[in-house]
């Protein structure tokens, strides 16, 4: 495979093209970025961090026959995906409140929601990635009503998967957000990462936050807490 | 009837209790509020503007079989109603796109919606009435999934009797915000007012504003945009 031309930057990641129309080629940067972009730092170690815990991730999911845009880890921060068309929205999944969920709705952060709960966000940065409900990404022509039933049936099937997995590695999956794509022939595949940056893990004993949340409210170390989850997921690889 | 304790007051009206416990007694008030009280003002007149108009309106959907709280009219700013447990949400029913819904979606305000839309807003003034989705009202049992159709469905038959009637007056009806509650008997009721307080009214041929944005913007005397929708209420009243 051979890298071509910077296709796009984003916060976190470079998507280049490659000699194959159907594949991009993905570089983790070292940046970290959070409340829309305003917090930012270089974090040396936390693009390969991201690299890694990605790539088991999908491979994991694949094993439980979830297909995602995942193709293969080529170097320490760099991997081969499925290019797809990003549809804008990120979907977020939650298990217990935290973050935004707890302080917009007034819920105590850690309380445990009665069901996995599916939201949407409109990948816009320039309107702040609002809240959209599923009339609202109708309207705007984001996703048509299938298109919407598809992601959230996806998501919570993630999350199951997830859910378990991390469960045993004494981790609680509190919430993550997913994005996804479309292939050229219009099928609905998992996308772009699933690392600390996008999802909250709490040691399952002390509640110890291992995610992003360590940069976004100054807990200590970042990519110490990016180590603790990799270590834990290269554990279970090993049993 | 006989007027009893101040049950409640709010930003835009009083509620006493009466003699009948199925009765309350409601008193528009003068103050206009906009951005969650932020904005305030006394505006001589606008009590009874509310008052008038809103009667008017739940008469009329009386006469095409929409039920509500509304009793009688008994004094320029006072009228009966029905006593209900107002369920805490603001029921939006939006036809064109403008004030937050714009802002937040980046949808020019005029936008016509593909179809009429609602949206619910958590009525709690501490964290600023929040969007909800239908998942947040059902995990933070503010209704069930039953009650959040029921809630739609008769949001949007109240939308089609009033974008018809308004349309007939020359006005388009932009958007508005409902509220219902639950009488004793557990039946959802359509309660509160339908007043240029909740409502977007503008002239169908020069898009002039005849509602609070008269107040939220500054664009001119509030009283007198409320009085040009009461006269030409009135007006087909007397046709
Ligand atoms: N398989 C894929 N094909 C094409 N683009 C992808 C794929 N997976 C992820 N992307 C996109 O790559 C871009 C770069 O990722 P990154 O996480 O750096 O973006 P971001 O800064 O988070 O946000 P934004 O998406 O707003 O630019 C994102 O827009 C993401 O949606
Ligand atoms: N039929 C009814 N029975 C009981 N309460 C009602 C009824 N109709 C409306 N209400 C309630 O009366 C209260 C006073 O109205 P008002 O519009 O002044 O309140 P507000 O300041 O807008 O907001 P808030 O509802 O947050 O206090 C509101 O809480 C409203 O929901
Ligand atoms: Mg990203
Ligand atoms: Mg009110």
């Amino acid at each position: 495979m051979e890298k071509r031309e910077l296709l796009y930057e984003g916060k976190a990641k470079r998507i280049y093209a490659t000699d194959n129309n159907e594949v991009v080629w993905v570089e983790f940067k070292d940046s970290a970025t959070a409340f829309n972009g305003e917090k930012k730092s270089e974090i040396e170690g936390k693009g390969a961090l991201n690299n890694q815990i990605t790539s088991l991730l999908f491979a994991k999911l694949k094993e439980e026959n979830i297909p995602s845009h995942f193709i293969e880890k080529i170097s320490e921060r760099e991997q081969l995906v499925k290019k797809v068309e990003i549809i804008p929205l990120e979907v977020v999944i939650r298990n217990t409140a935290a973050g935004s969920f707890s302080k917009r709705l007034g819920v105590e952060e850690g309380t445990s929601l009665k069901k996995p709960l599916v939201e949407f966000y409109y990948k816009d940065d320039s309107l702040g990635d609002p809240l959209l409900t599923e009339d609202h990404i109708e309207e705007l022509e984001i996703a048509s009503r299938e298109e919407i039933a598809i992601l959230k049936e996806k998501g919570l099937e993630v999350n199951r998967v997830l859910s378990v997995f991390f469960e045993e590695l004494g981790i609680k999956l509190i919430d993550f957000k997913l994005e996804f794509g479309k292939t050229s022939d219009g099928a609905i595949l998992l996308a772009d990462e699933i690392s600390p940056d996008n999802c909250r893990f709490w040691d399952a004993k002390t509640n110890e936050k291992m995610d992003k949340d360590v940069f976004r409210r100054d807990l200590g170390n970042l990519t110490d807490a990016y180590k603790k989850i990799l270590a834990k997921l290269e554990g279970i690889q090993h049993v």
